[in-house]
């Protein structure tokens, strides 16, 4: 896949995504009208790149499926997805101000909409979850949904970001880094891959490679947002950098020296690719997508 | 059915609630430590009287089903009635700082914990919620995720909330009460008669009339609770009463006097017993439910 189809593809998806988003979200003039409003300017108002759909209907793709019947389920992944900046961005967690570029949902509306914004998009993202799919049994959609919440909970995300607090204001080894990244941005990014491979049709074998892919490009993802952090362009990543080391929060770099984080991210993406060596050119997306990770820090 | 033998009932299905909450919840001594004590302290340590999960038991009970396979199920509603009420209590919203006889999450951990424990017991609903249910066909299963989700989230509770806090402060109609209620708290009471007899196994007809059962039984719950937060005994209550008074918060007393607000209740309490004339001994535990919402006030 060249840049340029690849953007393509990225742009379609984005689209494909971004609209199906919006006819989920009841509208602004409709009550209550405040609590959507701040949804809508959260999921929809800031232009993310919908990494996580992404990867839920080309991890689908990647295993021969069609992306109609799991568009629902890449949706609902966004919806866990944003719910969680929501709660992260709130002044009593990273207290930011920005994100994606416009302000945050409790600078742009306040603190209580926020809260309400997001426990309202994780509970939309199970109801979107909960959509039968053509041509699956509704056992192995019920199995996702209970896939979803583990790696969005206590022993995923959740736990991820209570870890991350925690290890806030003091040393963190390298060992207690990466547990922080598996749970708090690993855990979703790998269900994304094992849902979308999961729901797409795909084999035992094809899941459990589809799986690891998504592993270790959630490890190379983490790692090149802490190199993003900073040397990154605050017009690009939508926020300003220097985040981590305001927070005094660990990062690979701070551990380990850019140059290092560099070699593991460029580790972490050969493991990707190697898990998907068996994969004919319908994984070509998901090639792709993990190479970019490497580009932007570049 | 006696009062004792009610109260025998309730402390039975409670033991069994909560055994199955307390297998569900990790231990306070695993990873991440804080978040599972925080999750534990709102669930299990203030004593709660378990209303929704046995709501869901009745209902099942009503139409003939058994009481294990819908326990799961009884468990997510109470995971999204805690998780509802720590973020209620948050300083953004009511600012509370006692909940069932003790302290609030935010009080007895901070902030930052109390948002992660309540979008960890919101996950973990949703989790429990995707348990098969033996003799029931997954889709069913499927069918009333969504359900759940529908009435927790922008259409139900969290929108009522929105709603509530909206209503703060200035002048509020009757009719807007009554809305208010029907979201914030009468959709999950409802969810529950609806879904418990429906994956009991009820009919059409079954499952319509307990739902019109659950309606009628959560607006005499909040008829009843606003009563009481003007009369009650803090004892009683696991809060200080007058919190309606303190927020400027509309109320039935406040609107209708408490006279007019008892009748009302009693009116409720009616319609939710004739829902559920048609059945058998087997909604007596549901009959004594709703008549013991009455007793409360008096």
């Amino acid at each position: 896949m060249t840049p340029l189809e690849l953007q393509h593809y990225l742009d379609d998806r984005k689209r494909l995504v971004e609209k199906s988003l919006d006819a989920h979200v009841p509208s602004a003039n409709r009550p209550p009208q405040r609590l959507n409003a701040a949804i809508r300017h959260s999921l929809l108002g800031g232009g993310g790149k919908r990494l996580r759909p992404i990867l839920v209907l080309a991890a689908a793709e990647a295993v021969g499926g069609s992306i109609a019947p799991v568009l629902p389920m890449a949706c609902a992944l966004e919806c866990i997805h944003t719910y969680s900046l929501i709660h992260d961005d709130l002044p009593a967690m990273d207290d930011d101000d920005l994100r994606r570029g416009v302000p945050t949902c409790h600078k742009a509306f306040d603190e209580a909409t926020a809260i309400l914004a997001g426990d309202a998009l994780l509970t939309l993202a199970f109801e979107l979850a909960a959509t039968p799919i053509p041509g699956q049994p509704d056992g192995a959609v019920l199995a996702m949904i209970a896939q979803l919440a583990r790696d969005a909970g206590i022993h995923g995300m959740v736990g991820g970001q209570m870890l991350d607090i925690q290890a806030e204001n003091r040393e963190t080894t390298l060992a207690e880094l990466q547990n922080i990244h598996i749970h708090k941005t690993g855990a979703l990014l790998r269900a994304c891959c094992l849902i979308g491979a999961r729901l797409g049709g795909g084999d035992e074998g094809q899941v459990r490679r589809l799986n690891r892919f998504g592993e270790a490009f959630g490890l190379a993802f983490q790692i090149t947002d802490d190199i993003l952090d900073v040397v990154g362009d605050p017009l690009i990543m939508g926020k300003k950098p220097g985040n981590d080391q305001k927070h005094n929060k660990a990062s690979y770099p701070a551990l380990m020296g850019i140059t290092q984080a560099r070699q593991e991210a460029q580790n972490m993406v050969n493991a990707a690719l190697e898990a998907l060596s068996p994969f004919s050119t319908a994984a070509d997306p998901l090639r792709a997508l993990v190479a970019l990770l490497l580009d932007r820090t570049h």
